[in-house]
């Protein structure tokens, strides 16, 4: 059989696994209208233990394994993170009618990761049989925190240096009082300061025009779904951790990935409706870009697979995890560190686009990427 | 041994049965005044997963069964459904004190189904070891949505047959103002339009007088009990879901089901006081209504039995389906349909009375009445 | 190898079981200041499950065994809650900036029993292969309820003697208007009636001095911990829960309780803030009540070992629900039976300190002990 007849046929197939079927079951009943609702306080316990069971995972796997193995593929999130924003800044920043800290935020969140879309690739995987280092889920951080880090760093030079000529501006027409200032893609005048007083205190504190780093780096580790993640890793690492996760995080996993994954559904075809408000150039990003970050990381993790060995399990976690864009993490984290970029712009692209296509679509893609080139 | 003596030791054994043992806890517990509470999420994810699970399960022996052999059996649970609602009219609202209306709604609650008695009663069987058709549970919207379309549909000819006579009285008694119009089981003034205004409004939206029945069955569908079961069924039906069934759905089924048991006591008891506010022909009805129900569906089931084959267990599943009455998507789908009926007086009975004695009396009852005669 | 080898070496290792290690780390991850949250809905039902899991362990066990094997270790637990109060009463409340009441309350929730904290040590048992009674856990409300119902009339049997004393005082007084009344560890004055009115109408409600003790023992057992428990322990004796048991309240009871220790240990961490509002000596006294307490337990336990062969699990058992401090079913009960003590002090108290010093330290403490001692 030819490349493509097989990938179609390996693709058709996954749409019937149940992670992915209760995500289109999810869309399809809010489509018609369904009044089914989870409730939040259930999402929130089930992220919990997907994360920590993910952790766990991790962090057992690691005791047991090599991290020299580890430090390709790590270096391999790491610059996928950072690449994604750039790549955000360089192409959807430079649309019409597109913002520039609303592009680059959303270059931040379509860098960070998903960990709903990952634990959906790791069942997909395993539904499947196919191996993958244990480890693997320990990679979420690692392109995670250097995405948002590096989509807050850009989006505030990039502030900073809008702010200097608007501040020569804002003296130039405080004679011409009254008059608008917005032009072009030149931020909304409510995300400015408004009054002359707050200014100034702002540009004070604003002294040296660095933007510090390990703030951001300490906020996305304290969000709850990286804290149970790393909570999960240390336990796995340091203590002995296997009854309660043979007992109950692990059998619970998939069931749990079923609801969450219901509920994903439901919410992306609930925020649909949000990205009407925006430039439609919005859903072209987010239907290219999880395939666009995936082959990246495709690529790359291939180097790791040939250097030194990193599964082709591995690889298309890879290549998943850079297809995701955060949807727990991400956007708290962005709205403290760019808080004049438009949430609707980013959470919509995300949540509505994004994580259906980088789950229901990318997922069986690059498995049958995988299988099709003959690693699996 | 004869019959009444095999029947009485079978119920007794039955009532130690974790499902009934629950439910009757419950009551206990909440009579004595314990503060124990199980959160409203808990009892929403609960119904979701059980519902989910019974659907999965019709849905997958739906896809490995002939539809022929559920033509006979469906066609009993529509004709169970539709009966239930004139029995209603038909004896209940002939009582004194009831108001017409209130006993239409009632009869619709009763002959709507319960999600959480149907799963009780799975689970009864199944502890008993007694075989049943695996899409049995499928049967449910088959009675479900008839019972509350008839109900609505027959309480608003009747309303509208009143409103015209009405309408002549207003206008009779409009000279004598301030004059109270309520007579007999006539509809309390509340209910009516307040202004003349409004209801002119009102008769001439109603210009044609047939209630419209698509948008009933819509929101009976759209429901979050039917919502959860009819995705179940579909992703049985149309996906593979085996291994999140096995693993998760189908394991958690019963002890879930204990806790959501236990809830249904609690509420039955906590219930009770507002049955006083209403006519005690309500407790009358919904202490008989099941029985009449269940027995009315058993006998239809046994012809199915002798011609089709349809299991005991099966005729034991549609009785118990037949004598629960609906707790989560009735409710709701009712007050909208028929605003001017007083929910105090439905949800009562069904809550405090009916539930009960369904679950713990109807289900060990019916399957000793099916041992009893031998088909088991 | 020598006792203290042997203790050091199994105190290491058990901190490594996932109960302990769960705790911890939510000590840990609480002072990192991470944002993980619990839902209050899901610790509610973990409690429940827990509780109800513990009460259908003891009633199946009790339904296999004889009740004369309990008595002698049901006496301990009874004598244990009804000295702690003593202790307290004798100790703390003599200690200075201590208020008799507040020292009072604090004694009571020490000596009442912690279901968390039980369920802990029963897990850290069976992760440890150590054998003890089935009907274990059904010690609870024998030292739970004594030590209540003892702190509840010992502070009121205060409080009245010194009503009495106040009100003469307080006569005297009524000339010098609006001088301070507090002096010493007088209780503060806003929690005395403000009026001379009230003052009168509650004495003469106090006409008999006598504390009512029937009203606080159906209170302790109508608290939501309590009510699973017993409800658990009826079905246990009275129906056949084993299926549902086996199916779900066992094997979900390691896992669920390694998300409620992460919880106790978030809590605990976010209490500490309270006790720096109260004296130092609440925190001695945290440090040791729990050490003090269990060994009183372990040697009354050790004597039922010798006579009626109660196992050395047992022991342990009975040490540690003696070393926990309620958290869930006594505040509420302190609070409405000594409303002038003030809850930062006994919650504080037992929440930061005794409970993890309890789980995490005396847990492995007494099995440590009970092994070195070799009876194990």
């Amino acid at each position: 059989m030819d490349f493509l007849s097989l990938f179609v046929k390996d693709f058709i197939l996954q749409l019937q696994s149940p992670t992915l079927a209760f995500l289109i079951g999810g869309m399809i009943i809010a489509a018609l209208g369904s009044e089914l609702i989870i409730p939040e306080s259930i999402c929130t316990i089930i992220v919990f233990m997907l994360l920590t069971k993910i952790g766990l995972t991790g962090g057992i796997a690691i005791r047991n394994s090599s991290l020299l193995d580890m430090v390709l593929p790590v270096a391999c999130a790491v610059i996928v993170g950072i690449l994604v924003v750039f790549i955000a800044r360089s192409t959807l920043a430079k649309l019409p009618n597109v913002k520039v800290v609303d592009a680059i935020a959303t270059g931040g969140l379509f860098g960070a990761v998903s960990g709903s879309t990952m634990a959906a690739g790791l069942t997909v995987l395993e539904e499947q049989n196919i191996q993958y280092e244990a480890w693997a889920g320990a990679l979420y951080p690692f392109m995670d925190i250097p995405a948002l880090v590096t989509a807050i760093v850009v989006a505030n030079i990039y502030l900073n240096k809008r702010k200097k000529s608007a501040a020569a501006q804002y003296i130039k027409q405080e004679s011409f009082s009254k008059q608008p200032v917005a032009v072009g893609d030149y931020p909304a005048q409510e995300d400015y300061p408004s009054t002359r007083q707050e200014y100034r205190s702002q540009q004070n504190g604003d002294a040296d025009n660095r933007v510090k780093i390990w703030p951001i780096v300490e906020e996305s580790l304290r969000g709850p779904a990286l804290s149970a993640m790393l909570l999960g890793l240390a336990l796995g690492i340091f203590t002995k951790p296997e009854t309660v996760y043979e007992g109950f995080y692990d059998p619970a996993f998939k069931g749990l990935l079923s609801i969450l994954m219901l509920v994903m559904g439901i919410e992306a075809w609930s925020r649909l409706g949000e990205l009407r408000k925006v430039a439609q150039w919005y859903v072209v990003y987010s239907v290219v870009a999880p395939f666009l970050h995936g082959c990246i990381a495709f690529a790359l993790g291939m180097i790791a697979h040939y250097t030194v060995g990193f599964s082709m399990g591995g690889v298309v976690i890879l290549a998943v995890i850079a297809a995701s864009s955060s949807d727990i993490s991400g956007p708290p984290t962005l709205r403290a560190g760019i808080p004049s970029a438009n949430p609707s712009a980013y959470i919509g692209a995300s949540t509505a686009i994004g994580t259906p296509i980088a789950i229901g679509v990318c997922i069986p893609f690059f498995i049958g990427l995988a299988q099709a080139i003959g690693g699996l």
